[in-house]
């Protein structure tokens, strides 16, 4: 199970390039596979589409049950809205006993924040508005736990073409228990040739291009925006 | 700005490598210049001991105007606790106005959860329980939220020698929103040779062997431990 990070090459750790190097079945959606092909020669590689997850993870299991080594690669960080949960609670079901291995990338937040400056400085909360899993009642309720306790926020998943209402809602919250003019970062495809980031306004924000592939960081009481950086103070004496 | 990730050189990605390799100076505290020995030969090497933030960005960002290509080395995220809000923030006061670049690396909170299992494969936040910089009744009233929220937690800088009210404060008010046997795990030295993690619950997990190396992470509703393996579901038909 591991994370290749955001991305490129660039972003890959060695703990992951070692982990894919000693496998010998490589499962993944295939734009992860993509990333990963210059690792790749040699190895049986099983690329897949979305929304197999359950499938794609016991296939893996099952061929890690009978001897193989086997990678099931992820962007990010796989402990991030990855498989790594669900890789581990279907071995337990199963029973299988072999060691398996969680390898940490660098998660798209993360990454998203580098880009923009530095929103995460302080202490922050990852919230997905994607409510396939999670029920948006729920999600609902820890966004406005999160914008009570002026809490840095980084969404993931904020929308997509058929999904807009919940990034809609989750400004709406926020503009409640904030001033208009704090700071939002959009980082989307970060790493990848197609990069591209914006830093708007909790009051304009939602007019800007944003899809799966962003990343939206809403600022609190202490971030600042210097030209076109986003930074969230952390409290040392400037 | 560069984030090595966590412990060893398996945690470091391609980015900060290069990133390292093109610098003439390499500023940083003794223990993360140790990290990265092997990336240093020829370097001028600027170590530094703890609570020295302000003077050694400074500095560092003093060398750069002067032309020189200067790294400041950080463990895990330079964006996370880190120093990349410091530095963006010192230069824009000076007005200097060479690039910067902030290398996004595994955080600790990422790195200790996948040496625990899956803990953070939902929504998640995290908090620092130094009261160093931000005054404890912001941190208080955020974990308060966090705990309504019924998010889980990832706690940095969770106990020192001297700084044990926090810790204690921060369970009694996870206890007033979550069972006594909502999992707990405790990551210490995460990525090193000293590498040690346990999984206990809400209800004991103060009794462990817990300081500042260690990051504390608190389960939800929809925690579970398996055998040695603490999991968050994230609602996957299992």
């Amino acid at each position: 199970m591991v994370g290749i990070g955001p991305g490129s090459k660039q972003g890959r750790t060695h703990q992951a390039e070692t982990a894919i190097k000693q496998s010998d079945i490589v499962f993944g959606y295939k734009r992860y596979i993509e990333l990963a092909n210059d690792l790749l020669e040699g190895k049986e590689v099983v690329p897949s589409g979305m929304r197999q997850e359950v499938d794609r993870c016991l296939a893996a299991l099952q061929k890690a049950n009978s001897g193989n080594k086997v990678t099931i690669l992820s962007s990010g960080d796989p402990g991030v809205y990855g498989m790594a949960g669900l890789v581990l609670e279907l071995a337990h079901e199963k029973g299988f006993t072999f060691p398996i291995e969680i390898v940490a990338g660098v998660s798209a937040a993360n990454a998203a924040a580098a880009s923009l400056g530095a929103p995460l400085m302080c202490d922050y909360a990852c919230i997905s508005l994607s409510d396939l899993l999670v029920p948006w009642e729920q999600i609902r309720r820890r966004l406005e736990k999160v914008a009570e306790a002026d809490l840095v926020v980084a969404l993931y998943n904020p929308r997509s073409k058929k999904r807009v209402k919940q990034l809609a809602e989750a400004a709406d919250i926020f503009r409640q228990h904030r001033s208009e003019q704090t700071p939002v970062g959009v980082a989307t495809s970060v790493g990848t040739e197609e990069e591209h980031t914006i830093i708007s306004t909790l009051a304009s924000f939602l007019d800007l291009d944003i899809g799966m592939r962003s990343i939206v960081i809403i600022g609190n009481s202490t971030s600042k925006v210097y030209d076109d950086v986003f930074i969230t103070q952390r409290g040392y004496n400037v």
